[in-house]
C-alpha cells in the first residue's frame, strides 16, 4: 500500500543501526502523522548536519566544525592524547568522560588480511603531532583484537624516540564478568596481567 | 562534545518510536560516518515524503497521493468498508492483507473524558459514504476498549437505516493466549461469545 516515497523512507530508516524493518515502519507512520512536529524537524536537522559536517583536520573526528569541538575545548588537557581506531571509539570513550585529553583517529587498524598498511592510516599525522611537542602521554586505545594490538605495537615503535609516556588500556576481566562466560583470550590476558592482592 | 547541529539531530531521532537516546546516538554516528550513503539518502527520502504527503480526502489515510493508493486500487473490493479509529490501525490491518476492501479513518474515538464528540470525528463523512451507496458491508474495527466500543455502538446506530451488513471484529482469546495470563475483560468477552464445539 505504501507509495514509492514512503517505501524509500522506510528503507532508509531501516538501514540505521538499531532500527529494523518493523520499527522503521512504526517510525515512518509516526513521521507521517506528525508532519510538522516530527517529519519537518528531522528533515531540517539532517539538512543542517549534512551542510556543516566535516572531518577535523587535527584529530580525524567528525563534527560540524573544523577543528572539532574536542580539539578546541580549552578545558581539555592538550598534553594527553588518546589514539583510537575509529570515530565510534572516540565517541565511546568521550561519552564516558573518563579521558580528559584530546584524541587522534587512525581511521582503521593495520590488517595484512585486508591489505591495510601504515600509510593507509593517519599514523604519519600522529607522529607529526607528537614530534611537534607539547604532548606528555599517548594512550593507545586500540581494540583488544589481534589487529588492534598489532597496530598498537607498530605505533609504539614509531613513537619510542619521542619523550612521551606511552600507555595502553588495561586488558582483563570486564566489570561484572563471570569467568566461565569469558573467552579464553580475555582470561589469558587477565591472568598474565595479574596483580598482587591488597 | 556534540555540536548543536548533531545534538538536534540526535534528539529528533530519539523522539521516533523504537529509538531511545542510546540508539539515536548510534544512528547519528552511522549517519555522520556515511554522509553520502546514509545521511543524504535519508534526508532526500524525508524531503520527498514531506513534499508529497497528504491526507486522503476519501478515507483519511495518509499517503503521498490523494486519493490514497488503497482508495484507487482496482483490485480492492469497493463494497467492503472497514472503519478504524486511527491511521495506525489502518496500517496494522492492511499489513496483514486480510481485509480486501477499503477503509475509513475516524481520527480518534468518542471520549467523554477527553471531550471528543461525534462532530470531532469523521463520522458524518462515513455516513455520507454509506448513503452514497455501493457498499454492502461495514466492518467496525474499533479498539477493544470502552471508548472504542462506545464509538462502534454510536456508529452502528447512525448506520442502521442503511441496507448494509454491519459487523465488528471478534473479541476473545488471542491466538496462543494462555487463560491465566489474560485480563478479566478478555476472558469475559471470550466466555460471552462462546461457540458450540465441532
Ligand atoms: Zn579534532
Ligand atoms: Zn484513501
Amino acid at each position: 500500500m505504501a507509495s514509492p516515497e514512503i517505501e524509500a523512507l522506510t528503507q532508509a530508516l531501516a538501514r540505521l543501526p538499531g532500527l529494523g524493518p518493523r520499527s522503521a515502519r512504526r517510525a515512518v507512520l509516526h513521521l507521517l502523522k506528525k508532519r510538522e512536529l516530527a517529519l519537518a524537524p528531522l528533515r531540517r536537522a539532517l539538512e543542517a548536519v549534512e551542510q556543516t559536517l566535516s572531518t577535523c583536520q587535527l584529530c580525524g573526528n567528525v563534527d560540524t566544525v573544523d577543528p572539532c569541538g574536542i580539539c578546541t575545548d580549552p578545558r581539555r588537557d592538550a598534553r594527553a592524547l588518546c589514539v583510537v581506531e575509529d570515530v565510534s571509539d572516540l565517541w565511546a570513550l568521550d561519552k564516558s568522560r573518563l579521558f580528559p585529553g584530546r584524541f587522534h583517529v587512525l581511521g582503521g587498524r593495520l590488517s595484512a588480511l585486508e591489505g591495510v598498511r601504515p600509510e593507509d592510516l593517519a599514523i604519519d599525522a600522529l607522529v607529526g603531532r607528537v614530534a611537534a611537542g607539547g604532548i606528555d602521554e599517548v594512550v593507545l586505545a586500540m581494540n583488544a583484537t589481534l589487529e588492534g594490538q598489532t597496530t598498537a605495537h607498530y605505533i609504539a615503535e614509531r613513537l619510542e624516540r619521542f619523550p612521551v609516556r606511552l600507555t595502553q588500556l588495561a586488558h582483563g576481566l570486564p566489570v561484572g564478568g563471570e569467568l566461565d562466560y569469558l573467552d579464553e583470550g580475555t582470561l589469558a590476558q587477565a591472568l598474565r596481567a595479574r596483580r598482587p592482592v591488597g
